[in-house]
This record gives structure tokens, C-alpha cells and sequence, in this order.
């Protein structure tokens, strides 16, 4: 299934996508949380959700927000987890984290629920004092079962869905302040979409690619499999010690490519256009403002 | 005023406070985030709640949980921001950050919100499986107006009380990721309490005292007015980036006299006992496990 969340007759619905069209599934308040209660439910009451849909509309044309568009907590976000993308950021001189290129365990920050935008939101690159804005591909987790000390090999048992995340940094406030909380939660900063895909949809997620064009250029590419810490080795890392929740979202980390892995760096400005793809899930689109 | 949430008739409740008793003024599944949503209400909302309360009953005996049991985003904490601690903690050689003791600009990290429990739940030290468990003395503010792009002088009106937060740090894990959310998000490592003062209660935050004893022993004491980013300062250059909610905490950071700050490192282990009072807010006693 592929939820989605838009705006629909001056307010908010969701739903899930069917062929061309959208069933209308939630309407009004509570569709700006209807996915995020979703994650983790019996199938029987997705289906009645569902079957509940009161109209059906055309996919094409509908503004999407994103399918989680206020979740319940800071994403869970891993840095430095590609091999190269290590490179890059430790020999660009922004790595606040640590004096070694690969990290030895999964660095883990956060960003706001603030900065979540949906697809085709302008991201205002505008709020960034220091106009160092930069793209990041990644694979989004939405955990689908409450998760603690989940060892790897019951790790997917505890994942509802996939999406894109683009996590818009900027990296001077990132390096500036040492931790990255700051320069990786201005608002807009965390696009995400286009829709939530379950997991039973992806056959491979390892052979999943990610693909990023700024402007029509490639910038980034990668496979899934590229990850030094892979989905259950961090969904063990952080379920060690920390109960992840349903609904909750972790960004994997972004592989090579990003602006600062460029001299001069590539840095984002107004009217740059990004399209961030990944196989299965979907194109997520936007510009910066 | 003064907000509690607290176990009530085998469920849950929240009131305030008045004279010994508490006034109970939401029950059962609404009373987990009553308090949360009464921040930044009109006063007339408030007291309309307050005028509602069904129940009278002795605080003394009840078992309080947080004030505000689930934050609706993660704990927002400013590292080293004291300068004597600032100072321990860089030369205990734990500091991911940076080189530089004193930060220039607010070191911003956050605290997942399955962490908070509330006054007298044992903190679980057993999850730390380094064995490194810190305490972490910190006037927590709980924002009370959206706030973006709010300056120093405006910031007070955007704060809705203040609250005690023990920012338990497993400091192996803090240094090992990184990243600080890791070593800081471990389940129960985020006591807060006993209750919600709102902010006309007190008359002059930067008097306020802090101390932290463990097993009886004086080891943090500081005053508010000694943070190197004031209030003010925090708000405005969060909100500079990121708005903040009504209901989103910040902890301020702690003063010297944490655990690391000793040669050898005074680490906290099982049956061990921590008293943390501010003056005007109460003390918030919890126990390692």
C-alpha cells in the first residue's frame, strides 16, 4: 500500500493511492495523523480505513503534504553511514562528530518535526544565515512495532514502511554548533514523500537505488547495500537502549555526492530544483525558495 | 501555578497543585497530555479547566509521572553551557563537540521523549552497558508560545514555566557515537518534575538555585545566572532557524559537579540515590536500578 496525505477541499486529507487515483480515506483534523496511527496496525483496520474511503480521486493534480506531515517525534537521523559520503564530509572539514572518517558505531542525530515539508514545498533556503544549504538523499524507515532491544534478525519484523527524505542541511550552522540539531532542523529543511510505501511492497531494500538530480544533474547514486551499518544492525543500535515507537522515522544516512563533497563546495540557492528518486518509492521533488 | 500529572485510581490524572492537595482536573487517557496542551492557553482556558476539577486529594501519597508524561517532540538541551562545566568537561576527554571548552554559540542536542519519567521511577542504569551513568542537573523551560524568530528581548514571552530535568547521560556512549542522542535517549534517563511552575510564580529566573546531591553529598551548585547563554539567548537563537511549538522543553544545560568532573570519574551505580532541587520548582529524587 502507498499512503498519501494532501490537501483536499480547503482542508487536509489521506489516504492510499490505487492505480491513478487516491481513495479518500480521512478528512479534515484527523488526516494530519491518520497515517502516523496507522503505522502498526493490524491489517484489519487498515483495510476498514480503507473500505471507509468515501470518494476517489485523481492522483495527478493533488498537492501533497507529506504522508507523516507532523510526526510524533525529532526523525531519527544516521550520519556518515556510506562509505564515500564518509570520505567526503571528513576530508570537507564540516565533521564536527569525530577525528576518524568511518565511524566505528552509527552516529545518531536528530531533526525537528518542525522541518518536515511535503513534496513540492518550497524549502526556504532563505532562513539560512550563512547560505551553505546542501541536499541529502535517504531511504526513510517508519517503524511499525514497538522496538526494544530488537536483535538484526527480527529487525524487519519491526518496519511498517519506506520513503524519501531529503535531510537539507546547512553546513555551517551543522558545524558551527557542534551538535547537529541546529543546522539540520531549520524549518522546511526536511522534505519527505511523496507517499509511504508498506513494506511488503519492496521486495529487495538492500537493492533499492537512490538517485539525486540538482537541476537535472546527477549528484547522487548509490545502492541500499552501499551501507556500512545496514537497517537491522541500526534498528538493533538504537532499539539497545531506546524503545522506538510505531510511527517513529529513521533517515539512514546519504550517500556521496552532496554539495561540500565538491571545490568549491555545490552549495543550494534560490531557484535550485531537486529530484531525489528511489526505486519503488517514488520521485521527491523541491525547489529551494 | 503548578501542574501535576500523577497515578490516579488505577489510570491517570493531572491537576494542579493547591496548598498540600492537588485539584484533579483531567482523568484517564485524556490526563497523559492535558498538561501539554493547556501550555499557551489563555489564562480563562486554564481556569476553566482548574474550575472543572471533580476531585480534591492529599499530595502527599500520590504518585506523580512527569508533568508533561509524553513531549510531543524530542527534549531540546544545550550542551556545556556553564562555564565551570564547560571547562570539567573538556578536559575529561568525553567532549565529541569540538576543541574549544567554552562553545561560541549554543552546542544544541536533543533527548528522545520515551526517555522522560517522572519523580521517584527508578532510572535504569542497567541499560547503560558501559557503565558509565552521569547525572545532569538542568532548569528545563517549556515553551508556551509558538516561537520563530524571536529576539532576546520579546523571549520571556514565549516561556510557559519551568520545570527540574536530570539530564542522565551514559557517557561512554555519549563520546563513542558522536552524535550525543545515543549516549542521552537511553530508556527512564530523563527524570522531570515533580511539577509544572508556570512562569509568573517566579519572580527572578536568574536567581534561582540549583543543587544536586547524591547520596546525601553536595555535588552541583550553581545559580541560573551563571549560564554562558542566557534564556533569552537560547530562545533567540534556537527560533532564529526552527520554530518552537507551545509544549516543546529545553534543558539549559548543567553546572560543574557532574560525575566526569571527578579524578576518577564518580560514575553512578544501582541504589544509588539523586536529590535535585531548584529553588521555587521543588526537588526531583530518583534512584539508579
Amino acid at each position: 500500500m502507498k499512503f498519501v496525505t494532501f490537501y483536499y477541499a480547503d482542508s487536509i486529507a489521506s489516504g492510499i493511492i490505487d492505480g491513478d487515483d487516491i481513495i479518500v480515506c480521512s478528512q479534515g483534523d484527523d488526516a494530519r495523523t491518520a497515517v502516523l496511527k496507522l503505522c502498526g496496525q493490524d491489517q484489519v483496520v487498515i483495510d476498514r480505513w480503507v473500505a471507509n474511503g468515501t470518494n476517489r480521486i485523481a492522483l495527478a493534480g493533488v498537492e501533497l503534504l507529506s504522508p507523516i506531515p507532523e510526526p510524533q517525534r525529532d526523525i531519527l537521523c544516521v550520519g556518515k553511514n556510506y562509505y564515500a559520503h564518509a570520505a567526503e564530509f571528513h576530508s570537507s572539514g564540516f565533521d564536527s562528530t569525530s577525528k576518524e572518517s568511518v565511524p566505528k558505531v552509527p552516529v545518531i542525530f536528530t531533526k525537528a518535526p518542525t522541518s518536515v515539508i511535503g513534496p513540492g514545498a518550497p524549502v526556504n533556503g532563505s532562513l539560512d544565515p550563512t547560505q551553505s544549504v546542501d541536499y541529502e538523499i535517504e531511504l526513510g524507515i517508519v517503524i511499525g512495532k514497538k522496538a526494544f532491544q530488537v536483535s538484526k534478525a527480527n529487525a524487519y519484523d519491526h518496519v511498517f514502511g519506506y520513503l524519501i527524505i531529503n535531510d537539507v542541511t546547512s553546513r555551517e550552522l551543522q558545524q558551527r554548533h557542534g551538535q547537529w540539531t541546529i543546522g539540520k532542523s531549520l524549518d522546511t529543511f526536511c522534505p519527505m514523500g511523496p507517499w509511504l510505501v508498506t513494506s511488503d511492497e519492496i521486495a529487495d531494500v538492500n537493492a533499492m537505488k537512490l538517485v539525486t538530480k540538482v537541476n537535472g544533474e546527477v549528484r547522487q547514486q548509490a545502492v541500499v547495500s552501499d551501507l556500512i551499518f545496514d537497517i537491522p544492525t541500526l534498528i538493533e543500535t538504537m532499539s539497545s537502549t531506546m524503545t522506538l515507537m510505531p510511527g517513529d522515522i529513521i533517515a539512514t544516512g546519504t550517500p556521496a555526492g552532496v554539495g561540500i563533497g565538491y571545490t568549491p563546495p555545490k552549495y543550494l540557492s534560490k531557484g535550485d530544483h531537486m529530484s531525489l528518486e528511489i526505486s519503488g518509492l517514488g520521485r521527491l521533488e523541491n525547489t529551494i525558495e
